[in-house]
């Protein structure tokens, strides 16, 4: 039955450093009635990202802040309660970028329909959606990994560097995963076939991380940036592409963040590096989307997903990305569905 | 007449830090006979390269360093002397990578013939020589500067710096340079035509910077990194390019040179930077070569020259490089010439 009322995550406060709960309200509407090609959506699962941190922030950046005091948004798995839409009905699994919240009223023209008999739905919050992408296009537009050449990614055992290495290793590469945990670094060994992995929070970090790379840096996926990615770009070969994702060391670090320059080993190495996000991928969503669909059925790509149970959880699960603590996508599962069938 | 001795400068220790006079020694040395196929090189001018200082230290970089107490070698425009080969004869003037000396044998196959009709013969070594190609290809390949773009050069008012800024406005760019006097200032607009030029020795320099881009930074041609460097990449454009040609700001810096990291900057704007240096496009030379040749016979390039009088100076003029000394290419005039006729 659908209740009366509703939760809503708003953004309370700008977040100076990490954020905290503080900074997240959690508001009660009442249900609205919706209106002609409208939908009403209960959420199921909720997707929490790195790059959100940045939309938290006042400042121009490639997508909009969030505002102050309005409802925080992001890819969310809803099924369908109510439609005034022929493209819906009720019981329908749709995928979207909505509000965080328990329910959303959308435009049917603004989600997607997703057929939960090819994969299952959480695929599309992850390996077939954002993350699976971003991975994808970074990797192979970017990256260009050849037949034996080194590929090196950091934040590897996360979203989307666990199916950047995946598809390194489906490329012919050599592949080594910088991660945080020993459950981390066994994890891309023994289950995603990495071909070497190191914890960046060993005190032989550096040592174990030459060890591991023996004919230098090719391709250099970076997810976290600050000392690790000191680290690794001080060893890259000629000729080799720095793949620019994310700089999570950092995202709450108010302060300017300083470290060696790196342009000088860039002239002497004739290498580039290139920052990118998925949006200038759009045009091309479909090709990635396809390729990552058939490598799931072929069996040749796995993916880890950490979901944190109940909606009230959303910005702890969230606040957790900046200590590691997921392993793959990390969701919260805000609902278990009333009319769709999974 | 030939006499029967000659200096050569050796490398006599690796600089700690900016080298000195005593980085230095000159070598008497014998005139030799020559053997088949080789001639007898007298040096008219040499040129001095901020390059030059990275194969000071002993270090694997895309050179080798130059060899303790061993001549240190560079770009040379000499007269033949003495041929034992069918290619020259007396008089003719040759362009090399020969010994800093005031004398050198060469095999045949190793220099190439200069024809002093076609432009002064020093242009061999500055805008139709190696500092003209690194700008040429560095802007052309890398940078790829379109109709009304901006594009910034540090090191404006150099040999390179001075070619790339006039490349860019014969592309239709909007061109902004920074150097490091007001002389220097008034050459790039008063003489090579520049949109605007910036000092950045000047307390002002950020503010004036920012004038004089009122529309973002789209390519960043980099001869000096530093915080000249960091003020640069922090305003531009998205899918900016950035040319890494050199570092000569922190060239003499022995200790690891810190900076904001700027990783985040190219993710927000999905920008590119990327080093190179001369010998990867040696395939392409002669293209690079004529179009240069083209521009300069159509009035469309100017050059300046700083030419030091003296072989006993080149050590003045090579460390006078890292002071901002010169105004364009810097080169030592060696001799007049016996034989040629220029």
């Amino acid at each position: 039955m659908t209740p009366n009322t509703y939760k809503e995550i708003h953004l309370a406060n700008r977040p100076e450093g990490t954020p905290t709960d503080k900074d997240f309200n959690f508001i009660e509407k009442e249900i609205p009635s919706i209106g002609k090609d409208e939908v009403l959506l209960r959420t199921l699962y909720l997707s929490v990202d790195p790059y959100m941190r940045g939309r938290m922030k006042d400042v121009k950046s490639y997508v909009e802040p969030f505002k102050l005091n309005e409802a925080i948004t992001g890819g969310i798995l809803a099924e369908v309660v109510e439609s005034n839409s022929d493209k819906f009905q009720q019981g329908d699994v749709v995928n979207g970028t909505l509000n965080w919240a328990e329910y959303n009223v959308a435009n049917a023209q603004s989600v997607q329909k997703v057929d939960p008999s090819l994969a299952p739905i959480t695929t599309r919050l992850g390996i077939l959606g954002l993350t699976g992408l971003t991975a994808y296009f970074g990797l192979l537009d970017i990256g260009k990994p050849q037949q034996g050449e080194t590929v090196v990614v950091s934040g590897a055992a996360g979203a989307v560097g666990s199916v950047v290495g995946q598809i390194a290793k489906l490329k012919g590469a050599h592949v080594v995963g910088i991660a945080g945990s020993q459950e981390k670094i066994d994890y891309l060994i023994n289950e995603l076939g990495f071909d070497a992995a190191v914890n960046y929070k060993s005190d032989s970090f550096k040592e174990d991380f030459k060890k591991a790379i023996p004919n230098g840096v090719d391709v250099y996926f970076d997810n976290v940036g600050g000392e690790v990615s000191d680290a690794v770009i001080f060893e890259i070969n000629r000729n080799a592409r720095i793949v620019l994702c994310g700089t999570i060391s950092s995202y709450n670090n108010p302060e300017a963040d300083l470290g060696p320059r790196i342009q000088w080993k860039f002239i002497t190495t004739s290498s580039m590096m290139k920052g990118f996000t998925l949006g200038d991928y759009a045009h091309d969503f479909k090709t990635g989307a396809q390729a990552l669909a058939g490598w799931l059925q072929e069996g040749k790509l796995k993916y880890e997903e950490t979901i944190t149970e109940g909606f009230e959880k959303t910005p702890e699960a969230f606040l957790g990305l900046f200590e590691g603590s997921n392993l793959g996508k990390q969701l919260v599962k805000v609902a278990d569905p009333e009319f769709a069938k999974l």
